[in-house]
């Protein structure tokens, strides 16, 4: 390899993932030179508007207009660092299309147009690499991508959403509502003003669309994951599975059954000394299983301008290191297109608690409404008094369709008295 | 890249992992093919006998020669899974001088021998690859090599023994005194008949010197690690920390302090909210600290022969993978000899259990005496009566040297009635 070799970088935005990038290539220039035999430096950076005085970089390299970035032949990556689909999905095919390497954080344009893109990059021979889309620094796309080819995968756990762990962790720890929970979790920066797409479970969807499809090599979109998010998880729920040794997650779940998969996103309870339970705060984590590897959890801070920043150098690095030989592994390359396997056939064991009338005979009328659906009961603790009555049930492993079906009758029995929302409890299949 | 280009492999040893290893290429060849563009198979199998039968692979495919493999031109991969240091040393130093990529688990050779390796592959423009030699599955050597090339590393903490990590749970979990931990952990597989590399913290100085070397990108060898081994840790202990909310792991620590590297292995209290702290039985787990990074966990099961072949693979598919271009990152090419950092420098949180006379004055003298050397005490606590008095102690940080001089003066007062084993309190330096 010719020593000092120079590789040009097009910055697509300079807000704090951006600038950090522009700052850690500066600091780390020479372990970056050492490690790859490349000097590597940002040429231009795209912004909204050059008047507008910014720190770190000199004023000559910011630029409004991406065709000065497209059309320059010495750029040969271009890190897109805008978010949202447009017009970053425009940037991005114009980039891949002219041969040159993408690496991108955005979790939206991936979930929504990964597939398209990486049939591109492929076509174009060139890459694309978005570490930074799911879990921050912890290299977890990489680890997907090149570590686990082999490893015939069945399931990948997530929590890869740092504002509903914090939220739920905050409410286990305190025994506080979701909506006192949730204020904490604005006041301390862990949630946005608007937390719409952290709470109902959007954003962690498209983050698992994302690993699915890697995981999986197959196509995974954000459409064709369910999720469920956390406003409907209760402090008193919190409250019974720690009795019950179990702790809630939001969780991402994406499984292969068959040559087919299904890949959600829902509150769900974990055994206390299942290693993901042990996941607190604004922390992310991936759990791995497959049959040559099992068990495998890649866990650390969730995304924040510094962690983001670092996985986009990773892949900045890896960009420039692979570019010898960017085909292989690169993208996965060995799509296939796998069938979804529908929620309903899905085998799952819930948890549920009812509030109920307390008189004899409540529990002999719900356990035969879930018997006549062959659904069976695990454990049932009866908790409160009067007006308070509450069962608190958990299930042996039931197909969801037979126990959404139970939970719809059971739901309208005289003498239950708020709708059922049972959450799942995963980790114990076995 | 030409579609079903033919990889050979010659693979040394056909014990668990080797036998697996083969399995694995034959049962993911669908897999691999599609990701690489090439089909892998094993040419030739190096045995030290081939009169015996063995299953899995046909007859003819095993030799006791390991010229028939070293001058097969035809064979580019050598994966060497026999262990030990000879003949591996003589077998990979040929494989790299003729340009043969290697691919081993042997974390002997490379904590003694790996500077020199990884040299010679650099020289021969070749890769050697060795995920499986550290912590089983999990990809720590890969994620170390390619994703931590800018973070900036500043630590590492690994649990990267599942024996003593088993021996170390059982002890708190049930109360047992470490030999009958160690006779369970015999019983049920975890630990060897002679578990003393393990107990004694030599096999986890071996993998540290490993991650260290890969980590900080500079020479660490086994002679350079310190250790002390789990044989000391008394089951009292392990209560008195669960009262301090502490718990026991054996941990490799590795450092870098003002371009000074510290590497060594030590049984360790860690908070019990600590990540590392949740890491039970017979896991391994590194923990990665750096500037842009922080925080970041990779767990999962040991090296059982599964896991290891498993990550054997991975190191053939990422050398296949990246064989057009086998320079940047396949080995530490930025070495630099960076200095040790002395032990005695090192400012350490200590916790300390003292069998003294149960008599007034008692802790007047012990605290005199750490204060002459200016170690301050952060809590005592005092438990037992009679001849079973005992102080439970833990300090503020303190330079080690400093500690250790206390330490032998307080071990000489008359009221000490055993000689002192401080535990190290690791992960709350701030």
């Amino acid at each position: 390899m010719p020593v000092n070799e120079k590789i040009f970088i097009g910055l697509l935005g300079y807000g704090t993932v951006g600038s950090n990038v522009y700052q850690l290539l500066q600091d780390q220039a020479g372990e970056i030179e050492k490690a790859t035999g490349a000097v590597i430096s940002v040429k231009r950076v795209l912004v909204k508007d050059v008047a507008i005085p910014r720190t770190g970089a000199p004023a000559d390299l910011f630029t409004e207009d991406f065709e000065e970035i497209l059309n320059d032949p010495e750029i040969s990556i271009v890190a897109e660092l805008i978010g949202g689909t447009e017009p970053a999905f425009d940037y991005v095919t114009a980039a891949l299309t002219s041969g040159k390497a993408v690496v991108t954080a955005n979790k939206q344009l991936l979930s929504q147009q990964g597939f398209y893109l990486f049939r591109l990059a492929e076509e174009k021979k060139t890459q694309i690499r978005f570490e930074a889309s799911v879990a921050g620094a912890i290299p977890v796309i990489k680890v997907l991508r090149e570590s686990m080819v082999a490893a015939d995968l069945k399931s990948i756990y997530g929590i890869v959403n740092g504002t509903t762990n914090f939220i739920l962790t905050e409410m286990s720890r305190t025994g506080a509502k979701f909506k006192d929970a949730l204020a904490r979790a604005q006041e301390w920066g862990y949630a946005e003003a608007d937390p719409t797409s952290d709470i109902s479970g959007k954003d962690a969807a498209a983050k698992m669309a994302i690993l699915a499809s890697i995981a999986f090599h197959t196509r995974v979109e954000l459409e064709d994951v369910a999720c469920a998010g956390i406003e409907h998880v209760s402090s008193l729920d919190l409250a019974y599975a720690r009795e019950l040794g179990l702790t809630a997650k939001l969780l991402g779940v994406a499984k292969l059954y068959k040559n087919k998969i299904n890949v959600r996103v829902y509150p769900a309870l974990l055994k206390q000394d299942h290693p993901l339970a042990s996941v607190n705060g604004a922390y992310n984590a991936v759990f791995l299983e497959g049959t040559t590897i099992d068990e495998i959890m890649l866990s650390g801070p969730g995304a924040g301008g510094m962690e983001t920043a670092s996985a986009v150098m990773s892949d900045i690095i890896s960009v420039v290191a692979r570019r010898a030989a960017p085909g292989f592994l690169e993208y996965p390359a060995a799509y296939r297109e796998l069938e979804f396997f529908p929620d309903d056939e899905v085998v799952s064991t819930f948890y549920l608690r009812l509030e109920v009338e307390d008189e004899p005979g409540v529990l002999a009328a719900i356990a035969s409404t879930f018997g006549e659906h062959r659904v069976s009961i695990q454990s049932v603790l009866q908790k409160g008094r009067g007006a308070h009555a509450e069962l608190v049930m958990v299930f042996h492993p039931v197909n969801e369709a037979s126990f959404n079906a139970s939970i719809e009758k059971v739901g309208k029995l005289d003498v239950v008295k708020s709708a059922p929302r049972p959450i799942r409890v995963e980790g114990n299949e076995e």
